[in-house]
């Protein structure tokens, strides 16, 4: 293993790069812009996707699957919507190879020309409500809450990965109700899911809030985000909630009978997130020693490294070992025995420290004779010498324990790092020396959120969800304000 | 609902046509040869998914994810690869569109044509082999086992729901091995997984054996399959295992360090089972009537249908019923209550009928009386009185019972139609008259293969595995031949 981490402090975003690569997690395809997820990377993921589709069916909804290609008409139905995702789309244009006369090899089919072009998804509400408009007839159809799992694609320039590929995997949420009211309760609880999803699993604290007309996803009335902060003082926006109005509803044309027998077009919503969540992660909670993977989305809990001399040893300690793995797997605990002997033990810890296992447990003969194992907790590294006895128990304890403590840990470098200022000056010097959230008045102007995100590169994050009132004067304009809005400089 | 199903035995492929529609398992969608997986369809899909990835994770193998798109000349590294997937594939030439000058609309935007073309992948052994390259040094690095749940695009021109898309989901696993007769054993440990699965969970019988030449996948050695029978004869190829050798090893420059220090090129496999398994599961089991699911891959297995006049014996009934929903969840078996107003009890019956739910209770105000409940089975339709005290405890048995139920009923059905014959009048008498597998010599011959085929539509579907040797002739040339093999007409 070749381990040489930057330093978080020397470079953070080298750090970033080295280890989603050097942990295991991902790498660069051959394919500009995408990703190869590899095991380990893909085992978190899997993590999230069960806890996620298990909460999104406890709230009603079920899962379904949309055609990959959008013909290129449908895209422009809806003009915000074409506006936001025409300059990135990846395009279908043919569908046949063939061997060229001259034997210079393999060439696109000229006569393979495709009538109607096809996009690939970029986001897939115009091929659902075009077949939303079979299935809604009247207010019985309704609500209708189903959820993809799908990959889609955005052509990117700048790529980085799980932060912004070209490909990348996601959920996305589609549902339609008789009423606005009703849409947008389901904007507010799918944002609720992720904001319970980030703190209680992810162990990443993260603030609810409205986006600004100018944020708003492409072809909705309002979008709700969760803003995450990372360790550099950087915000990251993990998931978003979509209140689309009846826009889509009228661009496919798709009307209910109510049951006063009018016509009316259905109200939507749409809700998702992605692949990003794992670059959240690892940004959020890893050290220069390498990742820390919360323990409710880590794909093994625990790692159990024997320390021996020869064959006799090792017998001895697997033996002891078996109970204690069977012992967990009862109590729900997922566990390795790595018992390899084509690596050394100082190699294996080092190994999983990089790879973020939350607890290591080391056996060798003396910790037989006594009875006893070192149990060593990756967040804190803090290492405890505990009885074999009853151990499942304790390291059932300790994995809550470092849950927990994880969250705390990013909760209490969040709360530091939100900052409330009042003059421009003051604003432009705490994201410099500081970083993190700025509290600041704002007139509510796309002019100056553009003129601020110009000369600062922050933007308006969101705009928290019972944010309380306060008369104030923007920083950048001097008019007058009611609330201070969440600034940052964000991935 | 509007049932009115055409039958089997007026028009076998409308009524498989019409029953994946109004069962609510798919559509087709507004693009070409495209489907949309319905949540009922969806939700059996998941329940497949499951089982196959405990399965596949049980075997020792995990997941990861490679991208969507395949430089075009990377098709080209393997011959025979190329050749069998050039003529069906999805061509990205362009990653922008634009507003035409012309005020026109959207048009592809010249300016973005990629250097390279993109092919949407139609299966991954390419950009899989040239990814292994970077993770394959030493013997230690093997063997691999990794699987991939995807979306993959082969541009068939007669598109059939789940049968044949355009776009389909599946896995594929590839795996790579430091010898040949380590990679011989995954492809056919997983060809054991398959049929096991087509057999314990799908209730479907199959036939596992090894393809003849030409009927091998593109880039393979051999090519193993399990076959299965559909109701109305006809055969159906449920999934494939692939020993590919080394060749694409070779293609992509795969070598390993072996343990005495030499280099090699690594042995491969690959793998896979897609929603064509949907089909299958439709055209083996169901009826006039609509679905018949198996209840290990039922998303709801058991359905609760109230009978009752105004509030009040409704929520009696209902009272009555959530203890049992209880108990039955405590058991793993899931249910779903109905009681719809909008619904009248009769309607509830035949669309559940008609999407194949496994149990039906009805409960009316009689049956709280006497503390009973009628239990229908779908699959022989079946109606039983049963106490309602342990009700769930029956229902599990009843459950089992049909499982084994229509596994015994698909496997008699598969049996009556395994005819041997021995000459070419009998070959083509059997398949016009009886349909099924057929069972004949043959001289091992391509050509002979190949007459057989454009004569009478059959194939050789597979050379079981464990076929008896048998001295006889081949039923069209009349040269010699050791063995059986296994044709029919194929889906």
């Amino acid at each position: 293993m070749a381990k040489e981490l930057t330093s978080r402090a020397e470079n953070y975003s080298e750090w970033y790069n080295e280890l989603v690569v050097k942990a295991d997690l991902a790498e660069h395809s051959a394919v500009r812009g995408c990703m190869v997820i590899k095991p380990h990377g893909y085992g978190i993921w899997e993590k999230m996707q069960r806890v996620l589709d298990d909460m999104f069916k406890e709230t009603g909804h079920q899962n379904a699957y949309f055609p990959l290609f959008i013909p290129k008409s449908y895209l422009s139905k809806e003009a915000a919507h074409i506006e936001g995702f025409a300059k990135e789309c990846a395009v279908v244009t043919h569908y046949r190879l063939k061997n060229a006369e001259d034997g210079s090899g393999l060439i696109v089919d000229p006569d393979a020309k495709l009538e109607e072009e096809l996009i690939i998804r970029p986001t897939s509400e115009t091929i659902i409500w075009n077949t939303y408009r079979g299935w809604i007839q009247s207010y019985r159809d309704l609500p209708l809450l189903i959820n993809q799992w799908a990959n889609v694609v955005r052509w990117e320039m700048r790529t980085r990965l799980f932060l912004r590929t070209a490909e990348f995997l996601w959920q996305e949420g589609h549902t339609a109700h008789a009423t606005q009211e009703e849409a947008v309760e389901e904007t507010l609880k799918m944002l609720d899911v992720y904001a319970d999803f980030a703190e209680n699993y992810m162990a990443l604290p993260v603030i609810k809030g409205v986006k600004t007309a100018s944020e708003r996803f492409a072809g909705a009335l309002d979008t709700y985000s969760i803003e995450a902060l990372m360790q550099d003082g950087k915000a990251l926006q993990a998931g978003t909630s979509h209140f689309l109005g009846q826009n889509f509803a009228k661009a496919f044309d798709v009307k209910f009978a109510t049951k006063e027998g009018t016509q009316e077009y259905v109200w939507a919503t749409s809700w998702g997130v992605s692949t990003r969540l794992m670059g959240a992660l690892v940004m959020c909670h890893s050290d220069d020693d390498g990742l820390i993977i919360p323990p409710r989305l880590a794909p093994i809990q625990v790692v159990i490294v024997p320390i021996y001399k020869g064959e006799e040893q090792l017998a001895e300690i697997t033996a002891r070992v078996e109970p204690i793995l069977k012992a967990l797997k009862a109590k729900g605990i997922s566990a390795k025995y790595d018992n390899a002997d084509t690596k050394k033990p100082g190699w294996k810890f080092a190994e999983y420290e990089l790879k973020g296992i939350p607890v290591r447990m080391a056996i060798g003969p003396r910790d037989l004779e006594n009875g006893t194992a070192e149990v060593a907790r990756r967040d804190t590294k803090e290492k405890k010498v505990k009885p074999l006895e009853g151990i499942e128990d304790s390291i059932a304890i300790l994995l809550e324990d470092i849950q927990s403590n994880m969250f705390k840990k990013a909760k209490d470098f969040m709360e530091s790092r939100k900052t409330p200022v009042d003059s421009y000056e003051e604003f432009k010097k705490v994201l410099d020396e500081k970083g993190g959230f700025v509290l600041a008045h704002w007139d509510g102007t796309a002019e100056t959120e553009q003129k601020i995100k110009e000369e600062t590169k922050a933007t308006i994050r969101n705009i928290p969800i019972g944010n309380p009132l306060e008369d104030g004067v923007c920083v950048y304009s001097g008019k007058p304000s009611n609330q201070r809005v969440l600034f940052a400089r964000a991935y």
